[in-house]
């Protein structure tokens, strides 16, 4: 039976990057080693490098006075890098979800953070907005996805101070003008490889700016300064990444991706909201994420919840269950989710509604 | 041509855990997944990470009362976690090579280096040995085996004070008492998997002891209780790591690994030693690395060099350049390294030597 990968992360990756990833795995560049046992600074893994950092600026239109590195330690590690270089005394952030806490609760190592909104009380069930940045913040911190709760931010915001953004869920999902950004970083295992490795895209004259000996692994300037190449990079994420970055390129770039998310996230959606037995657990529909998709059981059919899922999942339904603290469904489109696989739950949806007609 | 992969790191790993590697990467436990694209907390990965824990454990005979852990940020990024979460006041540090040197550049960020000894004035060609760590230092740290200058220290320390040592080249070569340390850690890429995971096999009780605040993502104790998971990991280097192990187990483990380097190693320093054309750089034969064999034109045919790399490399030995440092030839004959591969190398010597007769 096929089975349809709806997994929040690490999630599904387009069949492309992994074939070429077990071929490279196997031999690499016609090298006769594997891709996990050549120097990082021989010229094969070297053009890898040069290869993902240019298809990163062209997809994403990046400046050139920005850099882009792929780090370790995943996003995580970004939330106390970011404060660590950039906050002299505070920082602005929206709390939109748990990952937005996480990193806010980094940066209170590092100075005065002012949480300019939140939508915790409410399970985080809507994007806030109606704030103001304090225009004396060092920069204002948000994360435009939130996996958990499938709210997504499709705005660039427009201020005077750095925006710094969190785009670990939807980075390659939608257009975006980077030129509106400080810095736009995210883990790599949604839409463009498999964990192990965080993408960084940094406006240069950023750095340097704080007073605080910063340890050299944590400095942005080491690795702007050495290419993304300061250390060993992880070079099996890397290499699977630049895979997905070509099947992006062949496949009409970030337009086209947008576009077909945009198709694929309102299947969806339309189902959840015709269907009597489930509705959709976020407040504004202007605020749907298009990247994961939240439901939970209607008013009245809150018993089924275990049959449905035992049902989805026994047709191949892989990944559904819902966040512990939302509860119900979760179904991540990422982009490598065909329509197919979206259509195939629309078709248990619509199957399990038949079947518990009132 | 069969190519021997000589590589300093990333480098040679077992054929065994290539192809196992590949197989995860397009189905990983039967799941129609790969390994790639599921969530890290699903119980099929969940029990990669805890055969890999259990295996590092059983092949090193680790204590009850260590962790162990896998972490992104490679080997570079603990030589600031260390300070960060160990060092109150001072710590003592050994210089026997550029990698010592920039474990101690970081931990000067948090306070008082004693640096007990250094070979760093001959280009680090031998281990100093008379040297005293002060009693009242918060850690003694060290570097096993020094890559780029071919030297190793093969034996444990008895101290009174926490000992700490990065074995990025030379764990699992040998017999270690794990006992006798607070910490041993490393990048992954020599003799256990692909660059992206450190492994930190770390004393419960060494951390907590600091009166800084520590960020979540340096601090130890986070990963400790969470059992290596708190963000999520590395997936891939961790399962090609795994693989790595039971490799090991199947062959005999530490055990008959140490014997096997050992003869090898006897093999290529015996070659250097008796052939008049070629030169070993460490100064003292009992510093000389099992792992890493460095040598020179000897006296008198310093003008070949250039030749002997490109006959050597035509007949298939792979990245046997020498590090700029030290200069001539390095041949890291790691864990995967098969006897061989040293033979060819060692047969290049002697038609070069035939070929050269004074």
């Amino acid at each position: 039976m096929k089975k349809h990968n709806f997994s929040a992360g690490p999630s599904i990756l387009p069949q492309f990057t992994i074939e070429k990833t077990a071929e490279g795995i196997k031999d690499f560049a016609g090298s006769g080693l594997s891709v996990m046992e050549v120097s990082h600074r021989g010229k094969d893994f070297v053009a890898v490098m040069d290869e993902a950092q240019a298809l990163f600026r062209e997809l994403l239109n990046i400046p050139e006075d920005y850099s882009v590195l792929f780090l370790g330690g995943g996003a995580s590690l970004q939330f106390c890098m970011i404060p660590y270089n950039l906050m002299s005394k505070k920082a602005a952030y929206l709390n939109t979800g748990a990952w937005s806490a996480k990193a806010i609760k980094e940066a209170k190592f590092f100075g005065e953070v002012v949480e300019v909104a939140s939508s915790k009380d409410t399970v985080y069930n809507y994007i806030p907005k109606d704030f103001e940045v304090p225009a004396d913040a060092d920069y204002f911190h948000f994360t435009s996805n939130n996996t958990i709760y499938g709210t997504q931010i499709r705005k660039d915001f427009d201020l005077d101070i750095p925006v710094v953004c969190d785009m670990s869920s939807d980075i390659f999902s939608r257009k975006i003008d980077v030129s509106k950004y400080g810095i736009i970083y995210g883990g790599a295992q949604k839409n463009l490889a498999p964990a192990g490795v965080a993408f960084v895209i940094i406006k240069n004259d950023l750095v340097g700016k704080v007073d605080r000996a910063i340890p050299t692994m944590l400095n942005y300037q080491t690795h702007i300064d050495g290419g993304s190449m300061f250390n060993t990079p992880p070079v099996v994420p890397i290499f699977a990444a630049l895979q997905t970055l070509k099947w992006l390129k062949a496949n009409g770039g970030i337009e086209a991706m947008e576009k077909i998310n945009e198709e694929k996230a309102a299947l969806l959606y339309d189902e959840i909201d015709r269907n009597p037995v489930f509705k959709g657990t976020v407040l504004n529909k202007e605020d749907r994420s298009l990247m994961n998709v939240c439901f939970i059981m209607n008013d009245g059919y809150e018993a089924l919840e275990k049959e449905f899922l035992e049902f989805a999942t026994g047709k191949g339904m892989s990944a559904i269950k819902g966040h512990r603290s939302v509860g119900g469904f979760r179904a991540s489109i990422y982009n490598a989710m065909p329509k197919s696989s979206i259509q195939a739950l629309i078709d248990c949806m619509q199957e399990f509604e038949k079947k518990h007609a009132k």
